[in-house]
């Protein structure tokens, strides 16, 4: 898009504002009037997640954790076809482990949970405290990630050429100090997967890396519909200790961005700190080249944000823990036919492998529809006595809204339910990909790139020369407006970068 | 059992002894030599488990995780079939969330893990210290179990009678400073799932706990191969803050029991600790009932000294990672036939669900052997030239070994195979029955109990009569032999209390 184009699409936008205002949403805020706003409230009206009495971590809600169980058996199948195996490795990790790795206990190993006793005993107010007598010699840390344990590890389990390439990956939960928290974006505590594989070459370390990037970003498109930028690090944003870090940068509603995963080729820097060496066919002995690559629950903060409108989430149909919500219309006098029909329908849609929620609560059909938009459900069905009379059910897509309801012959529905959850998938991820597209800015200058950033109706991405990210004023710039290289996309071979703000 | 069975077993046991010790085994030493030992090189050679670098944790390696994410996925699906939803809350608990529940303090929540710090610095001999400035205002202790910020949570979800039931589980990592460590049966952090409910009234929370402790028995039952005794702890062995607890006590082969899973009635004692109420029918406000239940990794150790012999690990089919391991027997001229249609038959089998492991490594045939061997395979499959000829196969059973070698046309087979797999399955149960059958012994008075453990020999549980247990002489015998009660049976209704050594 040319800044001509993008003045254009601004106005655009704020004529779409004035349209959005004069509707009832769900969510106050709306997008528009504050986005940071609405995003806590979609959070809350969807039931996903609330603050803890723990400082900086979230309780991941019921329905938030159904969809994180979804997204965890997608990426899981995806890696193990890749031929990682699945561990588990101690939780605590003690310092000298992380003061081994130079460049990672500058990069951001420091703000961590400290573990200093292991007892506690009735201190002399009467409330527990740490026992002075049982002080650890060596205090511990709560891992921030995992790349110096599981290192040691891989130095006893790798011995010989045949072992490698090694892959392994775990699924916990890491805690990184943070001082401004925001839920499944930036909290003290998260849940993630992170995969550390050893090679025996520099290029196939390097491929792997990249190809862990990939199977990423069949699942950001596959899963959640939603399309990124992949892409290179620049050496400031790298992964402390990696000699090359590749990132999908996902574009938000807001224009900003969000780094939606990191695969990282620590090329020789963790086998050499912790002596993961080979017996290679020669007979002498290598290190290892080693990669590690990571995705968390923050993923469901680029969801929220990716898909989400003024009524609440969109919850892309794969991903989504009720595909379709079945809502019963009901009076007094016919309720129970048509809860036996509703009964019914759901045993038919589930027989499909359809995830189907029956709603048979006692609140008010508008209750009832209003949850299940702001939960994101993709599919409504509504079936009511005059349905019941003329074998029909009606049914709205979530994305669309009221200009998608639809009545339709019941069997005509069961057999058709699959097709149109696909297409509501498909028509997300087309959305999305209109989205970024139409806010990725190609501009020439670094003075251009400064009017952009500095016109607070605009967003997006700005795609610039590579080269300009050297100069002075892109430095200041980047100041100014708190914008950063995000990536030097692999479609561009690094002639390009794309810079922009970011979550 | 009557003691002279009793006595007739052991003389039994000891010719067994001196049968084992001719045969050469795969696991130095033997069950009988030094079964404690025997145990930690079963887990070794089955390359389960291993120490790590930090005190009393274990790191679980590939083969070890595989069994626990199918022991994870069958407990996971029973759970959400009793209406269960999972959720995740946070790593860390306040130390006055601990301090609240007067009973759960005191019982066991001193020896944890205590966060102090939430940031590293450089210290002045140059490694890492906890930084002073970022001493907490309150410690966390990481959590031993989570009743406490569960219903904190709970005291808010909680609102009218038409939010419970509430059922909430949550799989994840505890941590419990323990001194004395052994891999998975007692380690500093372990993984478990902790289920916890809430419900209106006394008799709803007690009908619960024992119907989830029922849920564990199925598992055990169908899965696990392992029968146990289902009963309630006595006052002495309750969980801190509970009621009642429930437990499954399972025989290991050396005749001590595992307190193999938990569940507690909690009665009002968290929900008035933590004011999880609810508005009733009536309009009045009411303390819920809660309850909690718990399964762990400790289970894998349960599985190894149920069913394990002098050859190391045997697994029941239903929880193997791999059930057949397929072993194709070479010569270098004729290796790729037989490769092929090795490959063939693991594209048949695992057509038919079958989790086939095609060992096509390099080594020799009597060493993967061994490894499936020791590995636990459930059924092994050597395919050579002959065979290839004959289109047949040969089959052995793990937990028969070489008796149960069997040739059989390579079709026949196939279509055999999953009814072999169950019928394994079906003798390992069978088999651990009649060994906790046969080392139950009834005993009248407590000092037939005090000859039975003062008999080096004998090992087993004693049943006695419940009443002897408020004696003296039955604490001194305790006290003396490391008994303890291990529960009362449900199938006794109280009148009988089982007692013994544990793990």
């Amino acid at each position: 898009m040319t800044t001509g184009q993008a003045q254009k699409q601004q106005t655009q936008k704020t004529s779409d504002k004035a349209m959005t205002q004069k509707a009832k949403t769900a969510i106050t805020p709306t997008r528009d009037e504050d986005f940071p706003g609405w995003y806590q409230n979609v959070i809350k009206a969807a039931d996903f997640a609330e603050n803890s009495p723990v400082r900086g971590c979230m309780v991941i809600k019921p329905y938030g954790f159904a969809l994180w169980e979804n997204i965890q058996r997608a990426l899981d199948d995806m890696i193990k076809e890749e031929g990682v195996q699945n561990a588990y490795f101690p939780l605590l990790i003690p310092l000298s482990f992380i003061s081994r790795e130079a460049e990672h206990v500058d990069g951001f190993a420091k703000e961590c949970a400290v573990v200093t006793h292991h007892r506690l005993e009735k201190g002399a107010e009467g409330g527990l405290v740490p026992a002075p007598a049982a002080a650890l010699e060596e205090p511990y840390v709560v891992r921030p990630t995992s790349e110096t344990i599981i290192g040691h590890s891989m130095a006893k389990w790798v011995q010989s050429y045949r072992d490698l390439p090694m892959k392994l990956n775990q699924w916990c939960n890491v805690m990184r100090w943070e001082m401004r928290t925001r839920m499944f974006l930036r909290t003290s505590e998260f849940l993630w997967q992170e995969g550390h594989n050893a090679f025996a070459t520099a290029d196939q370390a390097n491929a792997d890396a990249r190809k862990m990037l990939n199977v990423y970003n069949r699942l950001y498109t596959d899963w959640f519909a939603m399309p990124g930028i992949c892409g290179e690090k620049t050496a400031d944003e790298r992964f402390p200790g990696a000699l090359h870090t590749y990132t999908i940068e996902s574009m938000m509603q807001d224009g900003k961005a969000l780094q939606a995963c990191t695969s990282h080729d620590l090329g020789l820097n963790f086998a050499k700190s912790f002596e993961i060496q080979y017996q290679g066919e020669d007979g002498a002995m290598h290190h290892a080249y080693t990669t590690s690559w990571g995705f968390s629950t923050r993923s469901i903060g680029g969801l929220i944000m990716a898909h989400g409108d003024d009524d609440g989430v969109i919850l892309p149909p794969r991903l989504a823990p009720h595909q379709i919500a079945l809502l019963p219309v009901v009076r007094d006098d016919d309720k129970a036919a048509v809860m036996e029909a509703c009964q019914n329908l759901a045993v038919a849609l589930k027989a499909k492998g359809i995830r189907v929620h029956f709603d048979d609560s006692d609140e008010r059909t508008s209750d009832k529809m209003w949850r299940a938009i702001k939960k994101g459900v993709p599919l409504r069905v509504e079936m009511g006595p005059r349905d019941l009379e003329s074998g029909t059910v009606v049914h709205t897509r979530r994305e669309i809204g009221r200009d998608s309801k639809t009545s339709m012959n019941i069997n005509e529905f069961v057999d058709k339910a699959q097709a149109i959850l696909d297409d509501i998938q498909a028509d997300l991820l087309r959305r999305a990909q209109a989205s970024l597209d139409a806010r990725t800015f190609d501009l020439a200058t670094l003075a251009e790139a400064r009017d952009f950033f500095a016109d607070e109706n605009s967003n997006g991405f700005v795609r610039i020369d590579s080269a300009l990210l050297d100069h002075d004023d892109f430095q200041k710039l980047a100041k100014d407006f708190s914008v950063t290289p995000r990536c030097l996309p692999f479609a561009d071979e690094g002639r390009k970068a794309v810079i922009g703000k970011s979550y």
